[in-house]
């Protein structure tokens, strides 16, 4: 199901994004009318997107998913290269997230949020074992997906490993790290953050290449941060960093 | 369904805890032993609390959730009252987080956990509009929920007030506010920080009440971080102030 999103908000920043070739907006017909709703048919109109108001029976397969009586069928998300983009990076300082066995979907949505929103460059995740970019994913994400590029990569060591040699410094997340993570100074550099997967950790090869292992200092025992509320802590920092000039 | 968690890490932590009165466990016969399934039995066996293998069958009631095979059946959570939060409180500065209208319990859950790793005191909840503390809000706390009191009350309206007039600063998020949430220097006081529903944000009336009004700055023109990663960002920036003892 990688070819539909779901809900107002998600279809509506396709639309505005327009990065992503919409073939039919579906509205229900028993949804009251609102500026949202507006401005999508408006968007539609001008965009010559065909828009149908359809009955009820017809949002039965996506039961599961929150649609608020809207669906958009798209054409799937262009993955990027890692390559590609490292040759599109524009003038002074970026930044990425790498995804290391990301499993759960509404996690994934949640980054690609919090990234959006804190002005990074790209998100890297492996072909493999990690979750990839769904309809959870993109209704989660509430349509910040056309914002950043995914870069999708066959090996993370090998992405890592070219991340350096192109003048990259690589940060890793790791809850048994002695640095802090605001003991960095994210201010004058490209760099990269690795979050690992809910239990498991950034991997070991990636830890081992990585130029500064961080932790989030815990302030009770309970050492347990949901993976996107870890990064969001991590990447607003990077942000305070840039925007106050201080570390 | 109140009375249920689900899921190895919620047992484990409601058991570790110890604050949750444990009826019943039932384990599935279909689950391969493990650590944690270990610790599990010995934790019941050392407390006296009956534990049974069943048939799948048993679990279809729970089909929804991710149970892993494993539930305990608990006494429901108990809130606490702001007044009691306050005659308790400990010498030295506290932290409290006010929800204003979370609709969805994943956020709450991960809120929770949230708050806990950042050693946060309490959580104030109203009892209406605002999710409560139910199943999926236990099992995405990872077990979080037996480390912090919830605050229940009638009148957020009242319980800042009454803040206000025991020495605590109200500090509220807001989208549309000038001063950014690192500018409030939180190391030398008791704060309260105030987090809005997931659409219309922190009401009126509280955001007239708190002494402070702060936005987290985005980097990109999209403004939509998901509430509990919001809240990520600000917490952990008062963590940082008080291990680093600078603003």
């Amino acid at each position: 199901m990688n070819d539909v999103i779901f809900g107002k908000n998600s279809v509506l920043e396709a639309l505005i994004a327009g990065n992503r070739e919409i073939n039919k907006i579906l509205i229900s017909k028993n949804i009251h009318s609102d500026n949202k709703l507006n401005k999508i048919k408006d968007l539609a109109k001008e965009k010559g997107i065909i828009f149908q108001f359809v009955g009820k029976e017809k949002f039965q397969p996506y039961e599961e998913f929150n649609h608020q009586g809207i669906i958009a069928q798209i054409s799937p998300i262009e993955y990027k290269d890692l390559d590609e983009f490292l040759e599109e990076k524009k003038e002074g300082y970026s930044s990425l997230v790498i995804l290391d066995g990301i499993e759960d979907s509404h996690n994934l949505g949640a980054i690609i949020r919090t990234c959006v929103c804190a002005g990074v460059s790209g998100i890297v995740i492996p072909s493999r074992r990690n979750v990839q970019v769904n309809a959870t994913v993109e209704k989660t994400s509430a349509g910040a997906i056309n914002h950043i590029p995914i870069i999708k990569v066959n090996s993370l060591v090998n992405a890592v490993q070219k991340l350096k040699n192109s003048d990259w410094w690589v940060v890793a997340a790791d809850a048994n790290a002695k640095d802090n993570y605001y003991d960095v100074n994210y201010t004058d550099m490209n760099f990269a953050i690795i979050m690992g997967a809910e239990h498991a950790g950034v991997s070991k090869s990636l830890l081992k290449l990585s130029d500064f292992v961080v932790k989030i200092p815990m302030l009770k025992d309970f050492n347990s941060l949901n993976v996107s509320n870890a990064l969001s802590a991590i990447i607003f920092e990077t942000v305070r960093q840039k925007l106050t000039n201080k570390k």
